[in-house]
């Protein structure tokens, strides 16, 4: 059995099951944002799915959601926040309230994040800097789930990186948000529930060999995409995110699931470029030209068009979750 | 027939061929120091081989060895170099003296360069900020080699992206140095030359589809690295070059090969972050357990383990190139 909920009833699930968990008032607002921005993009199973854990996390603990983060000013073009194990969503709204008017201002900012927790959609976040008009590069770390190539043993996580590109009037002209692995780790994760293969170049067993058994999978570790190169993207984000900003590094981390009283307490790290400043110019003509030539050809797309087809079409037709979540989410409220 | 030259032999030979083909003295230092590492790195057909492109474009007129790079200030963190239709190398070294200071002031800084030419080894240019204690990101785009994923017509180049981490004592604890697409063009190249078919994933044929028929790749296009992954990468690559750093897209730009007047006129684009600015003081432990972690797997290595290797035993057994390469190179003394 399904529920399907409205736009504007899915966003009052959402605030009302973070705020009845726990989380002050004045940190559900952004937060509610993203989590309905994520599912009305389609990407089921980061919305809705992923709540019933921030919700828990409140109860257990292992989240603080009174923790007011602090945003600490470095330079007139570097802030550190300390989310104080609270979620990432507080800490990183609290910090781009900074960072914004900075890379406005000097051209270039950055800030990073620490003592933080799992950042969701991380193209949420480089997609506000985008709509302030801003070049958007965005890194979060996670517990470890890739092994270099090899080697047998996870040392980094899928390790996501995201880049948003402003386009006219407040509008996106496209937006990137990938993992450093060849496919999601819930990918595998359903396969080895269903007890169906994987294909090959999906996941590693634990002695480092290519796999179509999703449980030694799931034991092993995942295939980074396009081998050495992905497990180098992932390294990017991990030297951001850990060495940078603050977080922990993946084997420190706390888990993202667990209902423990054990925070995450991971990195993240953005860095906000105001192309007006670079360019000479130039910037909104050569985006128009790149983006044309690419959506000229037949079978191609933007990197955030399937995302944006889904809000219009979702925003029409609502949000459709399993009933069962939902009663879940409902117990929360 | 080959010859081997020693270190010292070898830069003579650089520096000699530059100038003697137009560079302007002043423009020469860094430059030579560029292409000798790169031969030392064992990236063979990236120093010696591109040289006598370099000294030929001097004489055909397509790049201006006397071209004094104008570097303006945009902020205290945000700098813009107009190469002139020189080289690259003159353009990024003046941009490095203002950029590194501004890093170091600041915590991060960036700059674009545009009117520009090949950049060569990308990580070169990382490595010499990680080497001033800065965690850095560089860009370069190119020629068209490489379509978006369902497409058929190549749009980017195989942009490379570098990010160079700084170790104890203005050493370099990693660098990552990798292009956008699966494999090098040039070895697509020489299959093609000795008639030899190429793996699948390597390359498209004109209607996008894999192939295994090299000559056919080379009518075609790139396969990306993972796919619409490795398309992405390609993409920021373009962004920051083409529409924030103001070089041209790789559709307008002149040839990196043609003996030809027509400048490439590409861009690049750095970031530089000071790592102990944003750490709060954990970034050396931070970085030590992570490259350990990977030290400590059999098989496994640091992104550039292998041309500090290849350094190491060059410096000792000498650069050995072809004859005729040679002979070319001692003509333009």
């Amino acid at each position: 059995m399904t529920v399907t909920l409205t736009p504007e009833e899915a966003r009052a699930l959402i605030h009302g099951a973070l705020i009845g968990a726990g989380l002050a008032e004045g940190h559900a607002g952004y937060f509610t944002d993203a989590i309905l921005d994520t599912e009305l993009s389609g990407l089921e199973g980061h919305g809705f799915y992923w709540l019933q854990f921030y919700c828990a996390h409140l109860q257990s603990g292992k989240v603080d959601g009174r923790a007011e983060p602090v945003v600490e000013t470095l330079s007139p073009s570097a802030f550190r926040v300390d989310a104080r194990h609270g979620f990432a969503h507080p800490a990183i709204e609290a910090g781009f309230r900074a960072l914004i008017p900075a890379a406005q201002a000097q051209g270039i900012a950055a800030m990073g994040v620490y003592n933080s927790y799992n950042a969701a959609t991380l193209g949420y976040h480089t997609g506000v800097l985008a709509r302030a008009g801003l070049v958007a590069l965005g890194a979060t770390n996670s517990v470890p789930a890739i092994a270099p190539v090899g080697g047998r043993t996870p040392v980094i996580g899928t390790n996501p990186i995201s880049f948003a590109v402003p386009g006219d009037a407040g509008k996106i002209a496209f937006l990137i948000d990938q993992s450093a692995s060849a496919v999601a780790w819930t990918a595998v994760k359903r396969a080895a529930e269903d007890g169906r293969p994987i294909p090959p170049g999906w996941a590693l067993d634990a002695e480092g060999r290519d796999t179509t058994d999703a449980a030694e999978g799931l034991a092993g570790s995942m295939a980074p995409s396009g081998g050495a190169k992905g497990f180098s993207m992932g390294l990017i984000v991990e030297v951001l995110c850990a060495a940078v900003a603050g977080g922990s590094l993946g084997p420190d981390m706390g888990s993202f699931t667990d209902e423990d009283c054990r925070p995450i307490d991971n990195g993240q790290f953005f860095i906000a470029i105001d192309p007006t400043r670079f360019s000479g110019g130039v910037f909104g003509d050569r985006i128009g030209a790149l983006t044309a030539s690419i959506l000229a050809q037949d079978g191609a797309r933007l990197p955030n068009q399937r995302r944006e087809a889904n809000i219009a079409r979702l925003m029409r037709e609502g949000l459709t979750l399993d009933a069962d979540l939902h009663a879940r989410l409902q117990a929360f409220c």
